[in-house]
Order: C-alpha cells, then sequence, then structure tokens
C-alpha cells in the first residue's frame, strides 16, 4: 500500500517498541496482568501521573473509552461531549451497548468543550425522566487536530466537579498534545483535575494497547471485573505492558510525536497556500483539515488513501505518523497541486 | 518467575510468530483489517475450514466466545453449555452483560455435553416466560483436558440443527484436539456440522489473537458492526493477521501442540501411580487434573504456580505448554514426589 | 390537587373505562393475554388498522416505544428522531439502556422531521465504525403540539423504505391527530407506510395501558418473548385489554380527543393576543407552548402545576385533557391576566 | 373459562380494590407518584416494615424483582438463587438482559436455600474471571408451594451479610406466607435482616402492581431513575397507589391470602389418599403439586387448565385463588376422582 496520510493507525510499529515484545518473550509469565512486567509498568505510570493513581492497560481505544465511561457512569446516566467525539461517532455506539448511558452531544466549531456549552445541560438534575448527566469526556488532541489549553482543560474539570460530574480525557492522541503544549501529560491532567484518562499509544508507533489511567483512584474500584467481562483482559499481558514500558522510558512517545506534529506543521505551511484550498482548523497536532473541490480530492485518492471527514462541505482529513517522511509529503503535495490546476 | 504447569498462557511467543510480526512492520497498511495481510489470512482459512466459511480476527477468547455467541442468540435467548464451560465460570459473566441472553448449564462428568441431557430442557419453546434455547457451545478440548470424539459433535450439531440450535465450538485449545484425535480442523467442525468456532492461537504459541470461523456464513452477516460495537477491531490487525497466518502456514499450530500434548502425557505417566495422587480426567490434551492432598498441593504451590479446579473435592489442574520442557517435568514431579512421602 | 394544564396525564379514567373494567372482573380468565378478552381485543385492532397488522398491548408509552425501537433495530444500529422526541429527552435513557442501540437526534423549529434532514446521515451504511441506520421515528402529535400531514408521513416512510429503514410513530396522543387531521388511525399509518406504531391510551382516559400496532407483521416476530424479557407482560391482561376495546368501540378516544384539542384551540384563542406572551409553536391538537416572563409563569405554577418546556427562552406548555372544563380555562387565563399586568 | 387451578393470576380483581381505584378517580393528580395517593402509600408501608423502609411501586413482579436485583447489583456480580427460582426460569432472561448480571443457580429439593448450599460459591471473591457474588435472592412463599421459617430467613440474612451479599425475597406470595406462619410482613423480612423485597399484591387479588421495599434504605438512592429507564413508571400512578392503600388497609391481603391457603388446604386433604397420585411438596401456601399418571393429567387438562410443572416426572401444579370455591374444588377432585380409576 502506498505511504500517505490516511491515518496515525496505518503506521507500523516503533523498532524500540518490538525490540521490547522480544525482549520480553523469555520464560513464563503470570497470565491476565499478574506478571511482573505489568506490575513494575503500571507502577511506572505512577510516575508519569502521580502516586494516586491507578493505571490499568486493555486493547484499544474504544475499550478504553468504554471502559472509562463504564467507571464513571451507569446506565441511568448521560455522558456529555462534542458532536465530533470519537466515542459518539467512530464507535458504533459501544458507550450505550456496554454501558447502557446515554451520550449528549454538543455542537462545536473546534471540536472543544466549554462550561458555558454545558450548563444548560444541568437543569435535569433530580428529574427521573431525564438520563442524569454524570461526566464529561473531552478529547485532547482533539478529533479536529485542536488542542485544549491548560487553562481551558482545568476550567472543564472545575466546572465538571463543582455539578458532581466527572471529567474524562479520551487520549488517544495525548503524546501529540504534550509535546505540542510544552506540558507533561501529569501538567495535561492530574494537575488540572482531570478524573479518568484513556492513554493512547498505538496511534503513536505501539503494536496495540491502552491504558485507562484513573487519576481519581476511586473510580478504578471495580475496573478489572469491567475489564474482564467487557472483553479487554489480555492473557499474555506482559507483552502490552513492555510496549508501554518502552513507550515511555525509552521517549519514544515524545520523538514520534514531535515528529508527527513537525510533519503536520510541514504539510500545512505547504498547502495553506494553494488555490481553491483552505485549511478549515489549526494545526495544532498532527491532522491537516482542508475543504477543497470534490474533483479533486476523489482524484487525490485514487492514488493515496485518506478519508472525507465533512462530506457536505468537502473537507477531508490528512494525519501525519511517527514515520511521515519529508518525501512523503514532497510526493503529496506536488500531486495535489497537480490536481488543483 | 518458575517455569510451570499453571497455565499455556504462561508461556511466550513461539519465534516463528514474532518474526511474522517484525516482518510485517514496514510501510503503511490500511487499518482495521482492510490491508492486505487481513485479507490474505481471512483467505487462508478458507483452504482450513472450507470454501464457503467466512473468517474474522478478535483480540481475546472471551471476545470470540462472546461474538460468536451474539451472533447466535438474541438477548431472549438461552445457550446450553456445560456448567464447567469457559464462557460459565471464566468470563465474568461477559455473555450475560454483552449479549444479554442466559446460560442454561448442565452438570457433567467430563465436561462433555451429550444430546440426551439437552433434550430436556427444549420442552419451553414457544413460551414466553421462558429463554428460547438457541444455541449449544461446548469446547474442545474441554476445560478438563477431555476430548469429543468426531461422531461425538456430529451427533451434537444433527441434535442442535434437528431442533432449530446452532453449535459453537469454544476452540481455545483446538489445536490440541486436533493433533491428538488426528483430526484436521476441517474434519472436526465443518464436516461434523458445527456452526461457528473460535479459533484459538494464544493458548499455544501466539502473542494475542483469536479467529471467529463462520462454516455458517449467514450467521456473520452483521459481525462487524458487533465486533467493532463490542470493542474487538483491532486496529494495526495486520500483526494479528500475519501470527494466523504463520501458525497455520508454518505448521505452528500443530507442532506446539504435539509437543504440549505429548508433555502432558508423559507428566500423566510420571504421577498416575504416585501415592495418594489421584488423575480424575482421562488425559487426552494438554492437561492433568489430579486429586492429592491439601497439603500437598499447597506446600508444591509455593515453589510452583498452579491452579486449584476443585477446592471441594482439592482437585488441582497442571497444563503443559508448547515450551514445557523434559527437565520441567522432572522437577516438578521430584518435588512432588518428596512431598507425597 | 387544583385542576390544571399540566399534563393529560394528570386526569383520571373516562368513565366507559372503568365501566369497562368493572365488567371483565368476573370468572378465571388465563393470565398473560392468552385470554379471550386480549384475543378480542388485538383482532379489533385489525379493523382499525388493516388485516396484515398484529397488535400487542404492554403497560406504558415508554415501553410502547422502546419495544418498538427493539423489534426494528439491534445494538449496533442507530435510530433517528427529532431533537425534542420523547425516545430521546423523557425515557432516560430507556432505547440506549434496553435496547443499547444510538440514538441520532436532528434539531428541528416544530418537532418534525424531513427527509431531507435525514438524508445526511446516511452516509454511513457499511462502515462499521458507525452505528447502522435502521429506523426513523416520528411522534404525532409531535410533543411540541404541531401535526404531520398525512403526506408529510408518507414522503418519510418512502424515503425510509427506499434506503432501507422503517418508520415508527409514537402515537402518545395519536388520538388527538386523528381527529385534528379528519383523518383515521389507518390513513395516518398504515396507508402512509408506516411500520410499526406506539398507539397510546392512556393520555387520552385510560387508566394505563399502551398498544404495539405492527403494521409491518414481520417485525413483530419476537415481539412476545421480548415484552416479557422488557418488563412489560402484564399477568391480568384482560383488564388492559378491555379498556383499548371500550376506547375504540365506544368512541371514547374520538370525543375525548375532539374535546381536549377543542379546549386547547379555546385556550390559545384567549391568550394568543394577550401583552408579552407568545404562542410559540402551531396550536394543532391539545397542547399550547408559550413564551412569557419569567416571573409570570413562576408566580402562575403557584396555583397551577405546568411544566417549564425550554427554560433558555422562558417557554412553558399548558395541554388540555379529556376532562379539561370551560372554567379550568377561564379560571387560569384570568389569574394569566392578572400576571400579565 | 372454566374457573380452575391453573393460577392464582387467573383470578380477577377483589371488590375493594376496584372500589378503591373508583374512588380515587376524581379530579386531577400529579403523575408519575408525585400525587398524594402515592405518597400517603408509600408511607403506608413504613407502618408494615418500619420506619426507615422506602418503597416505590411498580408495574408486575418480573419488573420487581428485576429492579430489585438492579439495586443490589452490577452486570459483573452474580445474584444467586434456587434452579426453580422465578427469576431463573420465569422471567425469559430479564435480569440477564436488563442488569447484565450472572444468575448462579443452586438445586434444591424443596425450592429452599439454605448457607451452607451457598458457601462453596463464595472461593471466587476478588478473581476478575469469576463473576462477583452479591446477592441472594429467595422467594417466600417458594415457587413449590413452600416456606421458609423465620429462622431459616434469619440464617441466610446473617449469612449473607457475613460475606458481603445482600438478600432480596421474591414476596409475589409473601401475604400467603405471613398468614401461613402468622407472622407479620415486618417480622418475617426487616426483623430477620432481608434487604430487599418484591412486595406482590397482583396474585392475591389486585388488578396489577408491585412494591419494591427497601428495608435498607441505601440500596433504593438511585431507584427512581432506574425504574423510569427500565420501563417501570406508571404515570396515573395513584391508581396502583390506592390498590395497595386498600389491599393493606383493608385486610385485603390477609382475607384472601387466609381464603386461598385454606382451600389448598382443603384441596391437599381430599386429593392426599386417593391412588396413583402423590402430593410432592409440603403444602403450605396455596398450591399443590402432585404427580400423577400422564394419561390422567392430560385428561383433566381438557377441562381445567393447569400448568404442567415438571415433565420428566409427571408433576403437575394446581393452585387456589382468593375466589376459589368449595364447589370449584369439589367439582375438580370429583372430575380427577372419575380419572384415576
Amino acid at each position: 500500500m502506498k505511504r500517505g496520510f490516511g491515518s496515525d493507525n496505518h503506521s507500523g510499529i516503533s523498532p524500540e517498541i518490538l525490540d521490547a515484545i522480544a525482549k520480553a518473550n523469555v520464560g513464563h509469565a503470570l497470565a491476565y496482568g499478574d506478571d511482573e512486567y505489568t506490575e513494575r509498568t503500571a507502577r511506572l505510570f505512577k510516575k508519569y501521573f502521580g502516586d494516586d493513581t491507578e493505571t490499568f492497560f486493555v486493547f484499544n481505544g474504544t475499550g478504553a473509552n468504554v471502559l472509562c465511561i463504564d467507571a464513571m457512569a451507569g446506565s441511568f446516566n448521560s455522558v456529555i461531549c462534542a458532536e465530533t467525539a470519537h466515542v459518539n461517532v467512530d464507535e458504533c455506539g459501544a458507550p450505550q451497548h456496554i454501558v447502557g448511558c446515554r451520550l449528549v452531544t454538543i455542537p462545536t466549531s473546534d471540536g472543544k468543550l466549554r462550561p458555558e456549552m454545558i450548563k444548560p445541560l444541568l437543569h435535569v438534575f433530580g428529574f427521573e425522566h431525564h438520563s442524569q448527566p454524570k461526566a464529561i469526556t473531552i478529547t485532547q488532541s482533539t478529533e479536529l487536530g485542536t488542542l485544549y489549553t491548560l487553562d481551558e482543560i482545568k476550567s472543564l474539570a472545575d466546572f465538571a466537579h463543582a455539578n458532581g460530574l466527572y471529567l474524562h480525557v479520551d487520549g488517544a492522541r495525548i503524546a501529540n498534545a504534550s509535546v505540542a503544549l510544552g506540558a507533561t501529560f501529569k501538567e495535561m491532567t492530574t494537575d488540572c483535575g482531570v478524573d479518568v484518562l484513556s492513554f493512547g499509544g498505538t496511534k503513536n508507533g505501539m503494536m496495540l494497547g491502552e491504558a485507562c489511567v484513573f487519576i481519581n483512584p476511586k473510580l478504578a474500584e471495580d475496573f478489572k471485573y469491567r475489564r474482564k467481562q467487557d472483553l479487554q483482559l489480555c492473557s499474555k499481558m506482559r507483552f502490552v505492558a513492555v510496549q508501554f514500558e518502552a513507550y515511555l522510558e525509552k521517549d519514544v512517545w515524545r520523538r514520534n510525536a514531535e515528529h508527527s506534529n513537525a510533519m503536520a506543521e510541514k504539510l500545512y505551511e505547504k498547502v495553506k497556500n494553494l488555490p481553491n484550498l483552505e485549511v478549515v482548523y489549526p494545526v495544532q497536532a498532527n491532522g491537516v483539515f482542508a475543504k477543497l473541490p470534490r474533483n479533486v480530492w476523489t482524484k487525490l485518492q485514487e492514488k493515496y488513501f485518506f478519508y472525507d471527514w465533512d462530506l457536505d462541505n468537502d473537507v477531508v482529513r490528512w494525519l501525519c505518523s511517527f514515520d511521515t517522511t519529508d518525501e512523503d509529503i514532497d510526493d503529496f503535495v506536488a500531486e495535489l497541486k497537480k490536481l488543483l490546476k
């Protein structure tokens, strides 16, 4: 398949990660996370998020998000998210099916929620006909490639807690956010008052595996049972754990995210002044969203796989990966220029 | 951790499997199974199960079982299984939670169902107060290390179909069964009339990954949506697919299963005549279940991790792996002998 | 409690209905709907909806809606509705919890869906990351007191079927719609192509009970099991059935609906020109929605119970019942006028 | 339909109950239980169960049981019951579907659980592969017409609490138990340590309606949301509430239960010595379970509707109602005698 900008899931495994898997492939280890690798790596997360946090590993991002929601909300609760949130549009209704709760969605211009958008939804407390709001979930960096500032996260956390809600962050691309903001994971989450985080690894160089980081540890109480019951407990867990260990301790997360962000910036610089093309969201992480004539982008798709993002407005999405090269960008932009003429 | 007989999940990854992962780690591939590796491997399963079968990959055994059940049964249905079935006792109620159905369990002496045990459960058809039977699920090799013969599987499939039910096989250890019976996968499933199979790889040398093999392809109709919604869709699927490819095409499945079965046979031979020890189920695959004095097995657990299986009767479970060595057995038996004196 | 305009649920039981209950209270009858009363009444619905329809009785409106959705959609499906739909805002997430599906909501100005609003939601067919659209649900008369014309219903049904979707009507107030449009139940549903209807009785003079009318009988296939499992099977069903029999055959539905509609029209005539008050939706059935100063409506609530409808815009809801009297309206309007000065 | 012994659901409404409905049918009342009738009746239950209890009304027995289970257990929990329990065999898997939990069933000779039967199920605490036991549910009087003594209930409650479990009583026929034991409702539940009770009315003379009595009020915390979401919130609730008020305060519960118990005793006396007939359970409430030749009971069913109970052993069930007459019994026994010859 031709290399391109379809998704940060299209790239493979960072060499350090694969190496860690190979190194852990010796002898026997207890299954289901009771092994020393997993214990060590779960402990390691305390270094990155704080001593009171509790971390568990799962298979994938949808699993992490749904399990975090399951920890915060019951079936009669509602969870508030942006209309564009992955949990809303890209998980085939998993939160509704697995948790049974209602997602209440808010339209946004940039994929970001603000307290004043949520306030009108809170009239319903105590009225049994309405799902009871219990959590807010945001994505950092967002599905539109934009970023919450630390102050924005903090204001949402404060607002949530003042109203008896929890704040969850879908961090499928949190490494990209961290390097873009120049803020540590802890500064972006624990220090802002986030309650629970889906910490992604797969989109940034791991083979597979996500972590549910419970910054509010009381939410983790029943997690191990839910993880098993919700089909997210890996038997040979050591091979997920050591990926995270290498990811964090060998700075894979940082190098990869810096690279994919830089590539997106480069792509943006090269396309922003092209005729008949408009970049529709600020380029703050590893994605570029562009509006361009349909006959151009459909033609371009014959060479490169990428997703249309908003068919009604002819917006498409281009994502950069940890392995995107300068040549990838040059080739792609050359082709694009040809078609735009 | 000391090598032992706790589980076939305690061993690592077969070298051929890890090698296949490394080899697939080049360039970009479409995510979520739309890549050439996955398509090739899914097609490969037709060679092993028949041209009309449809195969999909998932993360783990519980996921495979629950998704197979989800494909066969609605929430108002019941699924019939042995009391000892993994779906009943070892999945933390996942079928009930995810599918919403009822499991109807049958006590057995050897982990195996027979048609005559099931017949009395079928009075309830059409009576809306009772969950409506829709599927039978059996495990091959069983959780007790025993085997269904081909005739036994066929008779269950015939019985199921005559009564409007489907037959599912939990094949977490189907490779062990195949080599023990000298029957191909197809002879044991498709040719017997099995409708859908959880085809396991993890316990026999893969890193992770299971396959749902729809021998009855009409059951697969909605599978892709359920897999996504039930949290079992891997993004970088190529790395699951190539494990299966190597597993099947490089005969990993056969070599590993032959080895672990042979090791169980050897362990059995060495313990069967020990004083105060009784092997309680026929040793037909890779497990030995022994009844012995509690002070002996608890003492033995101080050196070796293994599970008590039936606390009320002091039965414990010893499983052999693809990497079990003669020395592992010799050491273990020596220690056991010492304690039994 | 002071009589008022809080809800058409606040009135009691029409005398003909109570009488029918008393008359059925003789001797023994089979439970759970296998009695002659229920069979007779279920058959009676064929007269009103067509010979091929199948009707079942349940306890309440939320139950009827959820069971109709359960008949149309699986957990991986989405159901499309207006943002103001009862299933979306007033059922505490029951569809999500019981069916597990996703509701996709569309903002409207008048509570009514049109095909062109739905079209953009249909890009997602076949893409497993998105819930698959399977049904449209509309409310007739709507939660805002407005009406779909027959043509509008027909165009939605045609659009639905052309796209492989079902059309459900929440008919909690379908009698009000029928008399307002001068159309029979059949003309409004069966003849338009509606697939399944929640036929309400409670808001229009029954004690309790709703009917699920399957105009498309193949959707009814598993209904009896779902009704039991979803907690909606009444044991002494005869007492629900005979209410419907009297409701239909003694023209209770028509007289009551004509009366409550007429009362709403009267209320509207009396308030429409009051200063500082604006009626915000066309008054087409038995409800009047008015925008007026907050200090007025909160003061009015001290004497009369009614619901705020849209707190952000100071809109309140006044509903008329089958037992609303001219005096009720005169008193209420007099009080309102006093406060508006 | 010929009067008979098919079910205590086959009888109608006690006159006092119907009268109470008619008396409440005046003026307006708030819907969904916010009316004075419901508040008064909910308060009245404190008189019968204790000041700290909280009571809520629902539609039917399956609804009451499922909502009580929902209040005690999460999806990853198991609930322990007798194999013959209504929740296990007669609710079409509703607990599994609505709560998502696992029911763990225990075979019994008389429908009654004892602590020593449950003890072996508690090994699994803390092991995430197994559903975590959280509640025991018993039925009083049992589905087999037998009774728990107060001591037996107390010992189960003590055992439950000592192990971190709750005790639920399915009291669909608790009035029959109360008069049979000569114990008040409170003595049988609150004073024994029961946590929550499904208090039945329908089988003993009400039209419909059951109550969830939370003796442990902390379990009621989220009840109102679950009741709405689980489709059990009646809009015109006053007509359910006043049935309970009359049932309790006009001694309907007692008179009716005394009568149906006495009728069962009479039936028992008349059949116990018949040839080829064996009464298989002690007759302690309003049911008689008899084993007799199949050609006899199937012939008898041509005149009288009743259920086979255990087809494998030719056991049938005969239940007496509050309206069973001496003539009903005489006729039935005469016919039976004829057939037994």
